[in-house]
């Protein structure tokens, strides 16, 4: 544990750091930066290893506390982030660490024509977390307020309702006993260039590749126009956002592990208390 | 690889040793014994974390060719066993080794009244994997002829009809590209004991212990003739069961690892070629 814990000021330093606050300007925060962080490369990785057991048993006592406990508490992850910010090795490299029976990945792509005919949230709803998992969303309901107002998929008047109706919703959630953690991972136009031409490189690797991914690089500045409006109107004090410098995927998954690492501990779990006589159930077993 | 390569003796032993055959009889297999494994405990575990890259690269194979090549090939792994008989252990230290975007498990637990109001395979039909999944079911519709029928659910006549509509069920997977492997996890009831004994002496443990558990170790005996029926009635040749020694945790899962990796390697799964002159998206990405 030593090398994050040079580098904690607070108890829940990476969410001091990279939770948006009032004036924050997307543009300004260096992609490559490493907030609450003073290690290099191999000293994050070595800390993200380091805290594989503690998110494992935190996760446990999650779970338990829905199990034996009657507990309503789960955790949603909600991932935004552009074509190759590393979502999908977030969900290897931290979701992936964590008991795959405690956790719910939905990956939201492109709607179908059946939830088109629903309101947006309604994919959503069905993907949420039961009491006692982590939810983890790749792309969410703010797609709806992103890829949606960048392509007036639908007319403005409808997008621009959506912020509210997103604050409403998620403070359904937190009201639902749901912790709502939002991260967007923020990488530089010259960092997506680099990491769709490796793709282009490598024949295994070609599946992940679509000529639509170039097309979206020209919409650059409107996604960020996008997101900066997404992390203006819906941050409220219970479901804030916080965005996580990407350039350096080392970092960005050491940080949003230690997001939710902060987030589960903050809510102070116990491991349930028997509602059974431990000994007299040893003498029963004993007796079989 | 050195040391499971020395217990190999055909493509695919585990399959070949497991598999359970015309005559087969559950009471005469030893559940400490480790068929198509010459190794103690240690090498069982590392030839486990030895194999963990291929069974992640394969599984990254089957999703790219449905992604990349509209392959709608499939793997549904369905685990069955008596409580305590390791199927959560599985999942974390197998299942939980690839990347969890590729996998989707299911514990079917008692059902709801709802599920109750619908044929019973209604549960089991919506938690199918899409295609380059491997889908996972931690008790499955086997428990229909289970638990319903050493307890008497649904009278006799209704769960002797299951075995024929399961048989069915199961050749519309296969024949839908499915890959199905079952694996029943077989331990005595002398390991039963000392496992929930050990849940017992744990205060981190007692949400998993239930008093039922011990009611049901009464009904052992009507467990293993109703595991036996199942495995003699839907033992097809292209769903067959698989029987796995499982008082020894760490054969266990090295035995399920083998037999998902020898039934993803028969696929003989190939990168999905390029749909897009790669040069050409190359030179439009430069341009950006």
């Amino acid at each position: 544990m030593a090398k994050i814990k040079r580098t904690i000021e607070t108890d829940r330093p990476f969410a001091d750091a990279l939770r948006v606050r009032e004036g924050f300007v997307l543009s300004d925060l260096d992609p490559r930066s490493t907030p609450a962080f003073t290690g290099k490369k191999d000293d994050g990785k070595a800390a993200l290893l380091e805290h594989d057991d503690e998110l494992s048993g935190l996760q446990e006592k999650l779970y338990a506390a829905s199990v034996g406990g009657n507990s309503r508490r789960r955790v949603l992850l909600v991932v935004q982030g552009m074509d190759t910010s590393g979502k999908g090795g977030l969900m290897r490299h931290v979701v992936g660490l964590v008991d795959p029976q405690g956790v719910q990945i939905t990956a939201f792509k492109k709607p179908t024509e059946e939830e088109l005919s629903h309101p947006f949230l309604w994919r959503i709803r069905k993907r949420l977390p039961e009491p006692g998992k982590i939810g983890v969303f790749d792309r969410s309901h703010y797609e709806d307020v992103l890829v949606v107002r960048v392509h007036d998929l639908v007319p403005p008047q409808q997008w621009a309702r959506r912020y509210a109706t997103i604050n409403d919703f998620e403070q359904g959630l937190v009201d639902d006993e749901t912790s709502v953690v939002k991260v967007m991972l923020h990488i530089s136009s010259a960092e997506q260039k680099d990491r769709l031409g490796r793709r282009l490189d490598r024949p295994d690797k070609h599946w992940k590749f679509n000529p639509g991914d170039i097309d979206e690089r020209e919409h650059w500045p409107a996604y960020q126009e996008a997101y900066q409006a997404a992390l203006d109107r819906c941050n409220s004090e219970s479901a804030p956002w916080f965005v996580v410098p990407a350039d350096r995927k080392w970092y960005a998954r050491l940080a949003v592990q230690q997001l939710l690492l902060e987030h589960l501990r903050a809510l102070d779990l116990q491991w349930p208390v028997a509602d059974f006589d431990v000994q007299e159930q040893k003498k029963r077993l004993a007796r079989t």
